[in-house]
Formats: C-alpha cells, structure tokens, sequence
C-alpha cells in the first residue's frame, strides 16, 4: 500500500532518532545554521548530524563532510543546499535510508524553476524518498521536541496539528500559538507541495495519537478525490478545519500569480468539505481559533445547549450567535429551574439564557456551573461572565474550575465555552480557566466561544 | 428646538465645569466612593460635589449634605442613592440648573418596577432634566478627564465614541479599549434607556469635535424614525457602526426576557441601516475594531485600491477579503509597475497584489510603501507583511512610518491598513505603526485589515 507507506515513513521523519543537516554552516544567521541552534535549543533527543564538505564542528556538534560518512541510518533529512545540487545527493540520502526530506532552499516552481522541481521529486521517488517543500520554513513537532526549521524553536506541546501551504501563514500560525500558548502536536510548511501534500499529511495524522484536532490552510488541493477520500475518513476521528485560499475570484486571481495553483470553483469545494465533514474558516483567525477550540472540547452527547450567564446583554449577543451557528437551545427542564430558584433572585431570568444576575456571589457562580454541568439533559454549556465588584474575574473563573473539577471527578465531562466581558483582569481570568480546566475562553468576544461551539456540533453531527 | 435642547444640555453634561454625586459614599467599594475616587484619579478638572446627609469630608472632599447647600449650578449630577428616593430630589436638582443626570441605581424596569421608572423621567423632564439610565455604569468623557462611573477610571484620549445599552457589553468595551489602546471621546451606558437613548447621543456626537467615528451597541430602538432621521444626517460626517443585538430569533427572545424591548424584523433593520449609512457589525469585536479603525482612517478620495504584500500566501488571503468586502482591486497602472520593476526581484509579482517578495530589504519596503502611496492614482494601500530575517518586523515598521511620514510632509494622505503575518514581534511592530503613523495594524489577521477598509469604504460612499 502506497498510503501507508507514506505514514509509515512521516511517522519515522516526525519522531527521528536521528536528524542529517545538508547544508550546515558555520555562520550564525544562515539556514544551516539556524536549524542547528534550533534542534539543540528545542531539546531535540536524538542524534543530529551537520553536513559540511569543509567544516570540523558546528555548534558543539562533529561536523560530516559527507553524507556517506554519516554512521547508520538518518530518520530526518533537512535540506538547505543550492536548488540544483539537490537531485545529485539523493542516492546518498537513499544510502542512508532516509525516508522523508524537506527542502527548504528556493529556487525551484515559485522562480519559474519548473523542470527542476520536476526533476528532484521523480529522482526522490525513485529512491523511495518522498519530500517536504521546496521553499519552505520547515516543521516542528514539539511531541518530539523537533524544531526542524531556521526561524525559533517552538515547544509547546499540546494536540493541534496546523498544516500551511504558504510561509507567511505558516509563521503566523507559529505567532499566533506562541501569544494564546496553543499547544501543537506539529507545524508544516508545505512550500512548494512538490511531492508531499495535505492529503499525506492528514493521513498521517489521523493515525497520529498526539493530534486531537487539524487545521489546514489551502490554497490548492492537488487531487480532490484523494483529498476528500482521506478527509472523510480522518474526520471521523478528529475535526479537521479549512481555510481555503483564493476561494474568491479576487483570492483565485492572486493564487494564481503567486504558486501557479490551480483553484476550484468555491461551491464544488463547499459541498465536497460538507460531504467530508471537514469544516470550513473563513479567515486566518478563525482557522486558528477554531483549532485550539476544537482541540481541548469533548464530543458532545447531544443536541441541548445551555446558556448561563450573568449580564443579560451578554446573553442576547450568545443567543444571536448560537442562532447564526445552529446551536439549539433546549428548554431549561423544571427540575433544573427550580434547583436555580433556590439561590438566584427572582429579578434573574429562568429561562435560557439563564440569567444569574450580575448580583451573583462567586458561590453562586459555582453553584450555577455545577448545577448545569451535573444536570443529565444539558449537553453543553455556553458561559457569560460580566465583570462586577461582587465577583471579580479571577473569583469567577476560580468557580468555574472548582465547579468543573467536581463535575470531572464524577465522571462527567461536556463540551462548555466562556465568554468574559470586563475590564483587563478577565484576561488572565480567561488564561486561568484554559490553564487549569482545559476549557477554551474567550475575553471580550461572546461570537467567537459560541462559533467554538457551533464547530464542535458541526463535526460532532457529522463523527456521530 | 427640543432636539437642538438636548444637544446644548449633553454638551454641558459631558464638558462639566461641576460635578454633582448624589449619594456620596465614605465607605470604600460602595458605588458612591469608588465615583469620587474615580473623578479625582480621572484628573477631572472641575469642582467635585459629594452630596451626603451625614459626612463632612470624603477623600479629601468638602460634603454637601444637601444639594440645596451646594454652591453655584451643576452641569452634571451622579446618582446612586435609593431607587425610589430619586423622583423626590429632582426639584433639588432644577434648582441648581442640572441639565442631565446618570442615574446609576438599579431597582427600575430592570426588576419590573415600571411605575417607578415612569415616575422618575416624567419629574424629570416636567423640570427640564433630561435623564442617562437608570441602572447603567455610568459615563467616561477621556476629553473633559470626566470618569464619571464606579469602575475604574478611562483616561487615554481620542476620537472613537462607544455608545452601549447593557453595563456587560460596556465593561467589554473598556477592557477591549484598554488592551487595544484606543482613544476614546466617549463611552457612555444607557442602561434601562429610559429617557435619552441612541438617538440622541448621536445627534450630540454629530456636533462633537472631538468624535471621528461612533460605536453603538443597541438592543432595542425606542423611536426607529427618529434614529433614522438622525443616524442619516450625522453618518454624512461621521461614520457610525452599529452592533444590533437581539437580531435573530433567539437572540431576540433573550432580549425580550432581558430588556424587555421591542425587537423589529431584521431585514427592515438592514434595509434603514443602509439608507442611513450606517455600518453594521455582527459581533462585538467587529463593532470595536471598525469602531477603532474608522477613528483613525482618512476618507479615501476614489476606489483604486492596490496590494503590496512581501509574502504571496498572504496576498492571497487579503485578495479574498478584498472580494468579501467589495473593494475594487486596481490594474496597477504602467509607471507604476516600471518604478517596482527597478528594484523589486523578477520573480515578484507586478499585478494587484503587489508581491515584493521575502527577499525585500527594509530600503525595498520602504520605496515600495512611498511608491503606492505618491501614486496619483491609488487611493488606499493594503500592506501585507511577512516575517523575516532580512526585514525584521521593527525594521519594516520603521519603513511604513518612515514612508508615511514623508508622504505626510508632501500633503499627502490616504487610507493605508497593515496586516502583519509572523512572530511574537509583530505584535510590538503594530502597535508601533499605530502609535507613531496612526495607521491600523493587524497582527495575524489580514481579513480583519481588509474588513476596516472596507467598512471605511462603505461609509464613504455613502458620505461622498
């Protein structure tokens, strides 16, 4: 079986006992030497091999004049050699077993350098080896603590898998990730997509056990039926969420200029991401956000969401937005209405939303999440928080993970979201409630917990 | 006039020689101390009138303990004593010639007390008082250094006003402002919105020098033709950008339960917003960042709008926003194109995105920013920036101020956003571009400095 072959060998290039360098070099601020400083700075455990015709030592490490000269077999090739040296060392990465190489040198499709690109992948291929790139940034696979790349390592391990096939999206990925602290399972840039493609890597990551969630950003889909045969089958596992690329007349006529990529009529591309499940962003920030979301939220067991709120204002943006959404908002059960009469003032709002009342005590707060979280009929639960002296955003967000570590301890786990709305301090109040619970929030920005959400029932609809 | 009325009695409302805070508080934490603390920490400028029946002294400050015994007018009153105690100091007020009082209390509509409500604005105006709330947070006017609320004080002046009906979506708005830091004109929570409501804070801001652009947050529109008739004069001078709450089904229901307020049919809302050239948002961060953008943006003088990306991925993306937002995406015309020729690499692209390529030097950004923008046929610019060693993001922030600054100094002035695609640094990078050229800049998120364009676009041709 080709396919999986190619996991087979993605497997083996994702958690490399070893890595080979071709390209090292000796001055700071070139590729071959960032990537150096990268692999020991990111902590990278296993063997890493500079390759340099002339240089004895690099950065601490025995430097191998050849490729040949490396002992034993190499997991990881990273390439950083003149474009139209490339072709000639493949028997020697061939020799040494490699089974993935990314390219990282230009000079290839996106300068016109068509045949040149052909020629490298048919020579790879021929040898076995499949190749990452041309022109691109790298990857990083933080399970691994592998920072295969010449910008700054990136070690924040978590579940997320974020595939780009442009490097100005793949480092606003890494920018992105680094200021929400969004934990990744991996980091690829596609460059050129020469060989390798999202298909591959969705594959690979489906088998993945590191990866809850996969965002791809697209600009052309090589294959789509491979594409779709293997998104609609990953899907299943995990969410895999689309920003797709040059999706507008505008959009396609710069793909166009930019990879020479062939775009697809953007209905096509929407009904066949419905069929397979994948779910579509339509911005950078969304593929993003809806990643993280997506990655940290529990498949829900049902149709009955849940908005507990303590600012009714809050709670008319939610309920817009889980309209906009599809998110049905079940009638609060009587049993779960009288349990919050006993301690909510009657002024409050029984219905859903449930309103709190901005007059509620951090007790009540807890009191209000634990009452739904262990109600069996709510399936998920929509949080709204409204900065008040009475509970300040770290007494609020301090209820919610008492409340939601209670829940866990019986066994109960759902999907809920929150949406605080405050001064300054409901930031580190939103990053306390993701650090401890594990649950996303979201200052300032009702829409987007609710969109989470929204995206979570879309695939969850779909996962079954 | 009625109308010409209100405008002269905001103007002294919110440019206040004197303060009146009714229900002055020695106690730290209640609504009544924390106001004082506020005023004072504001920097506020005029005189301070605690009223109290008992104290002497509170922070400092010489206790009225009737507002009969207060000295001279009051130009704005602060009132946070018993909800139905305040009909009854109303005459008190006329008296000292107040022309609008925030009345902060809760115990009105909010809980069902109708009657009292009623009560209070009929008093109120039979004397010629014209009432903010009740049940409301109070109001900021950075300008005036008048935070004339129990949270804490705003103080970063500029030229966005934030209008908004519910305490929760207010205290988001601070938060946000803070964070982002926008300057403000005006925040002010109309809270129960019994008396004067979006209409006419917008026909005072219409008048207010310090205002650019208007952000109102709205539940519910007492008097739809009213809103129109103003909205329609004052968005040929400023834009307005408007969030509707309670626009779908189950957002309108929440807001029934809420507010009790009327919600229309959402088509009829769409169809008055446009003739009145009003913009309209769709989530609450929208709602701020066009808000914040719309302040800082001159009005584009034609529909050439043109690309200038150093990464084509993102070229790509900034296309599609393009298309979404109806921006007209310009053939770059020949002097143009032959003036990039001389110094961009012939791999670049020299269509509509503009693409510099990584390769570009800060000297090459730079000539690129000062060639689109002298260009006498371009009429706005979109940069695109991508994260690299040969431009690092301040070297590329200096250039785009570097360029906008000589431009300026020609008389030269377009609307240009910035979409920055990399590292952490970025985020340093845009505020830098915000804070010394005054343009908005946007880490990560390209769709959101097309958006603000585009919404700029919106708004000037309605406003010719």
């Amino acid at each position: 079986m080709a396919s999986e072959n190619v996991v087979k060998k993605l497997m083996r290039f994702f958690r490399p006992r070893s890595v080979a360098v071709i390209g090292a070099s000796t001055k700071p601020g070139k590729v071959g030497n960032a990537v150096l400083r990268n692999l020991i700075d990111g902590g990278f455990k296993g063997k890493i091999y500079p390759v340099n015709p002339k240089a004895k030592e690099i950065l601490g490490l025995k430097v191998y004049n050849r490729i040949k000269d490396i002992p034993g077999e190499v997991d990881h090739a990273f390439i950083a050699i003149r474009a139209d040296t490339i072709p000639d060392i493949i028997p020697d990465l061939a020799e040494k077993n490699v089974p993935v190489a990314v390219v990282i040198s230009s000079g290839f499709a996106e300068i016109g350098n068509h045949e040149l690109q052909r020629k490298l992948v048919e020579t790879a291929r021929s040898y076995g080896i499949r190749i990452i790139g041309p022109n691109t940034y790298g990857v990083y696979c933080p399970p691994a603590s592998l920072s295969s790349s010449f910008t700054i390592p990136y070690d924040y391990k978590g579940s997320l898998a974020v595939i780009c096939q442009s490097g100005g999206v793949g480092m606003a990925a890494l920018g992105y990730a680094r200021i929400k602290r969004i934990g990744l399972s991996l980091n690829v840039g596609l460059g050129n997509m020469a060989d390798l493609d999202h298909a591959d890597l969705l594959e690979y990551l489906g088998e993945d056990k590191y990866t809850k969630a996969i965002a791809l950003h697209v600009e052309s889909i090589r294959d789509g039926r491979k594409f779709i045969r293997i998104a609609s089958k990953v899907s299943k596992k995990k969410p895999i969420i689309v920003l797709k690329a040059g999706r507008t007349e505008l959009g396609a006529k710069a793909a166009a200029s930019h990879t020479a990529a062939l775009t697809t009529i953007d209905q096509v591309v929407n009904v066949a991401f419905k069929k397979a499940g994948v779910i579509r962003a339509y911005s950078l920030e969304e593929l993003f956000e809806l990643g993280r979301a997506l990655a940290m939220l529990p498949k829900p067991k049902g149709e009955n969401v849940l908005i507990v709120t303590s600012a009714g204002g809050l709670g008319v943006l939610l309920s817009d937005a889980c309209y906009d959404n599809n998110l049905r908002l079940m009638e609060p059960p009587e049993d779960l209405v009288s349990e919050y009469r006993k301690f909510i003032p009657p002024f409050g709002s029984f219905k859903n939303p449930m309103d709190i009342t901005g007059s509620s005590t951090p007790d009540m707060q807890a009191r209000a999440v634990k009452t739904a979280i262990l109600h069996p009929e709510v399936h998920a639960i929509i949080l709204g928080y409204w900065h008040t002296i009475i509970t300040p955003p770290m007494e609020f967000a301090k209820s919610v993970v008492e409340a939601v570590e209670e829940a866990r301890s019986k066994g109960v786990e759902k999907p809920i979201v929150v949406s605080l709305s405050g001064d300054l301090e409901v930031l580190k109040a939103a990053e306390y409630i993701e650090e401890k619970a594990g649950i996303p929030a979201y200052p300032f920005t009702p829409e987007k917990a609710v969109r989470a959400l929204g995206a979570l029932y879309e695939w969850a609809r779909y996962a079954k």
